[in-house]
């Protein structure tokens, strides 16, 4: 039984604490969170469970065995070193870091302790990214092109991060996921409209290999709720709508060739392939109970998470260099592919 | 009555040629095309008009008052002169020019020979795009925020420009119409996957005056047909969905409000407004008619069109810009605004 | 404080237990089911709780002020009479009862022990059918024509009623709210595909005053699921789609008119009015949390539920006479209107 | 080359003609309207067309092989008639006649003259219907359940019909031609709203052998045009949206099973089953091309259509008993199915 605590009872925590909850492999020992109210409202759900507004209860009961934090991002760092200090295995929501030596820090820190350093990239744990995934792996899709993502809504704005950083952090960790290519430039655009010094929407392009791109559009002032995700290889193309309550995935066996011809006037000769479509059938468990029982797996029988540190720096890096191109107005910045 | 001839009988052509033999005030005279099939094509849905290879006869045709031309851009130029030097009005497929001072020599010459410079900008004709500009000039939307299209879809590759010379013309052309704004920089990013110099997949940032910002994301390798502009204002929200045939234009009574708070945390205070949406009913008429019309109007009564050479020069200088910044992969490309 | 007793705790009893369990008004004391796994499954949510297969332990308790049933059809009459004979109010799901008989002599036996009788007719307490009523308040609409529903997915097959009695119930409710005409005559048809017995795939056709129709299509065998009511009046029309997760509910500015004209051909003359549509914004409350309220509310305040003994009788009078119907392949069954 | 005549050149004439003039191995000859706004229209975009007034000018026009009947429907059977007599094949819109008889006739006269009675029961014609077609011969779908189908929109009443002559006449002919099945009982429901005689507005069920059934919902007074038609067989099922701009057809791998048990509460155990979905591509010729081809086909080569005047009939038996049980508020009306 994995003894866990959990920092952080706001929009995301209670979603954690109920699935902790109700794992067989887990007890929710204890709750932390600044505001009394959130603590009251976590104790007539989970009276059991102790409470308290001080983090340092946490790190220093003996008893627990992990630390969820689902804090603003400014605070993962800390919280998730003092952790794992405390020879605790931890739970960090995304992105994991603010900077990327902090990422790389917890990454040193959790391989000298030998405990799991878990990054809450939740979409990775959806049935439609897993079969996604397991599409491209099958080789259905042929070479990638691209991933175009747009993932907009009116709301939720957070007062102490770039859109991009909420938002965009969700595609990121997909991508990083399902096309796991060497990342080598990015240029992001928005505006600070409404002069609270954070962009509300943006576009963000990631350079890869082979030529292979990938767009993304994040927003929290869309009069309308859309996520849209477009994935094109040379030999299919999906579309993922996570809308669409019963057809979320569609494969698509659409195309474009290119052939050398010796045309007077074009040196590549273009033909179109339109075939089927189909969507499969996907898992349809909560993606956080997929997550919670994977992290419990990697505790009890020291497995490597699938969204481990190195996941959670990857993540990291595009973000802090879209923060840097954003204030350049899309300027492009190299990342460092070494780091 | 006004007799037209038309150059170039390709994929626009026919649509030009069946909307001038329709309409009261115009007789279409002649069509020129290099292709033999195209021309035998033309022949058998109008029989009584004059086909030729050379574009000399229909420039050397005194009969002629107008002629339009619907080729590749790279000939718009020296065609357009030609129409103008012989005396003759002038409909100009988008975008108008390759290049920013063929637009303006264009511009200067409509002007002196005192002929009609028409861009055929369609979307700017169609029920839609009237009914949100009338929307917006009733204040309903407030400030404007930002214009945010998606524009995407198989095929229709042309070889000889990047995407966004072809598909987002169309939006940098709406937005202009909406949003008559000064454009200052254009960040555009894209990947030349097939290796054939061109970019078939790209975004596109245009930064304006008052903090407003333009994406516009336009592809033709996407499996799916998506049209799909959200219109952002301080008051209401537009979603603008091409592919709706019933609902077109959606406008949503949603908002995000900001106001300067003395809390101890945060700066602003954010709060949601969420209201009731309505559909305009839309004016069904063929955008195309729409515009034939408006040009036939403005030869007639000497009137400036809506679509007229300063509009295209608009939309060239954007273009431009986003050239060069897709090949500095984003970089922001500042424009001349007095130009 | 309300004490509550809840019996069956099956596929809708969880529900109705959670809502029990957050109504500040109420106390959930008891909860009775055959099923010793169902009765554990409640005693982990709800481990203050009396857990008990006999339901006299719950008749018995003068402890409790009301019992809730959400059992199979065939026992509510039992259930729900000897709830009102030991004096307690009583919350019975739909449809009320199986005969006419049963639920003339509930609303007796409620009014003589003047106990609350309240029948979960669920989406009367819904935001978009409240709205709905509001706007054929306001007259909007004109005078009503129509009723049009399609309720269709794929299983929760009953197996002890035609699919009528499940999912007919709830437009025949829901009509009976917005429509509160006279119901003069019923027609139904539909198979016993799978020989069980039981219909899972109806038509029905309620006739009632003023040349007013009620049409439903009701079915258990869709593939995908369907939620969708038009509802016609004169001046404007209705469609209610369940699915739509941001606009159930779209008043379209259409109708068609007839006048009288003395042309040769034809008495009557049409013209069709076709303007703007709108969404209006709904109330998002679980329908079960209102509802539940709204018990609570006639429990203390000795109001008469919306839903009461009455609005349940009717539906009973229409799936009584639709079971004759249906095995008479659609012959007209009149209704007694006087019951 | 086959020379044609057409009468009638009202609403759906025009594209007869269209088809008719650009069919390679036919000349559209002559054109019928009674007015000569209409004769005039059809004038300006077919000048080499004889216009007349008088359906004897075609009838006794020696040069014409084959006459098309684009006419209101009381006047089918006559014309239909004619022509036969007068030795040409005959193209007649749905419904085929008024009566079960005249459609007997117009069967036996097309078979004493050996010439071709075509029946435009377009939808067989398009890529869908084909297409859906081939999946049931296949097996794919298993033992065929139910048809069931919505048709409905605002507008194009027709003033001498029930809306069921009128649309319902094309799921018949679909359902006909997909499922071929005895068909015994008709029951149709619906309300004359509007006082002018004629239906507007109704549901129709058809019993068929092996417990199948037909569902079928029409309208002319709904605010959205709604074409849904669901396919259901006890291996797969099929949604027909052919609203749906790019996946008309969609073949769900769901069903239900039922299995005998000796379980105390039922005897049947329910199952479903839910798999991949998948669109198949379709045709994308315009129906009536295919259509018009076939006509052409049948005439030189001598074979039968396959919307015969066999399958005419089979429509128009329906049709009669629908308006008969239509005044009956549904009683059963049996079909002859020997006739």
């Amino acid at each position: 039984m994995i003894n866990i605590g959990l920092i952080g009872y706001g929009y995301w925590g209670p979603n954690l604490a109920r699935n902790f909850n109700s794992n067989p492999n887990m007890e929710l020992k204890s709750i932390c969170d600044f505001s009394a109210d959130r603590l009251e409202m976590a104790g007539r759900l989970y009276p059991q469970v102790k409470l308290t507004k001080d983090t340092n209860d946490l790190f220093s009961d003996t008893n627990l065995d992990a630390i969820a934090i689902a804090t603003p991002v400014s605070t993962h760092f800390d919280l998730a070193y003092k952790t794992l200090s405390n020879d605790k295995h931890v739970w960090v929501e995304k992105p994991m870091t603010e900077k990327i030596e902090q990422a790389k820090a917890l990454i040193d820190l959790s391989s000298k302790k030998n405990k799991v350093l878990f990054v809450d990239h939740t979409f990775i744990y959806t049935g439609a990214v897993r079969k996604i995934k397991e599409i491209i792996e099958n080789g259905e899709l042929g070479d990638l092109i691209y991933y175009d993502s747009i993932r907009v809504n009116l709301g939720l704005f957070q007062q102490d991060v770039d859109v991009i950083w909420d938002l965009a952090a969700h595609d990121i960790s997909i991508m990083d996921y399902l096309m796991p290519f060497k990342k080598f430039t990015v240029s992001a655009t928005g505006s600070n409209y409404y002069g609270n010094g954070f962009v509300p929407k943006s576009l963000l392009t990631i350079y890869m290999e082979n030529n292979v791109v990938g767009h993304i559009n994040v927003s929290w002032v869309s009069p309308v709720k859309i996520r849209q995700t477009l994935i094109g290889g040379t030999s299919k193309m999906i579309l993922y709508d996570d809308n669409n309550p019963s057809e979320k995935v569609k494969v698509y066996d659409k195309g474009v060739d290119f052939y050398e011809t010796k045309e007077e006037l074009y040196n590549l000769k273009i033909q179109y392939r339109v075939g089927d479509m189909y969507a499969p059938k996907l898992e349809e468990i909560e993606a956080l109970t997929v997550g919670t029982e994977h992290f419990a797996d990697c505790i009890i029988n020291g497995k490597k998470p699938m969204t481990d540190g190195k996941a959670g720096l990857e993540v990291v890096k595009v973000l802090v260099a879209s923060k840097e191109s954003l204030r350049k107005k899309g300027a492009p910045i190299e990342l460092d592919v070494n780091f």
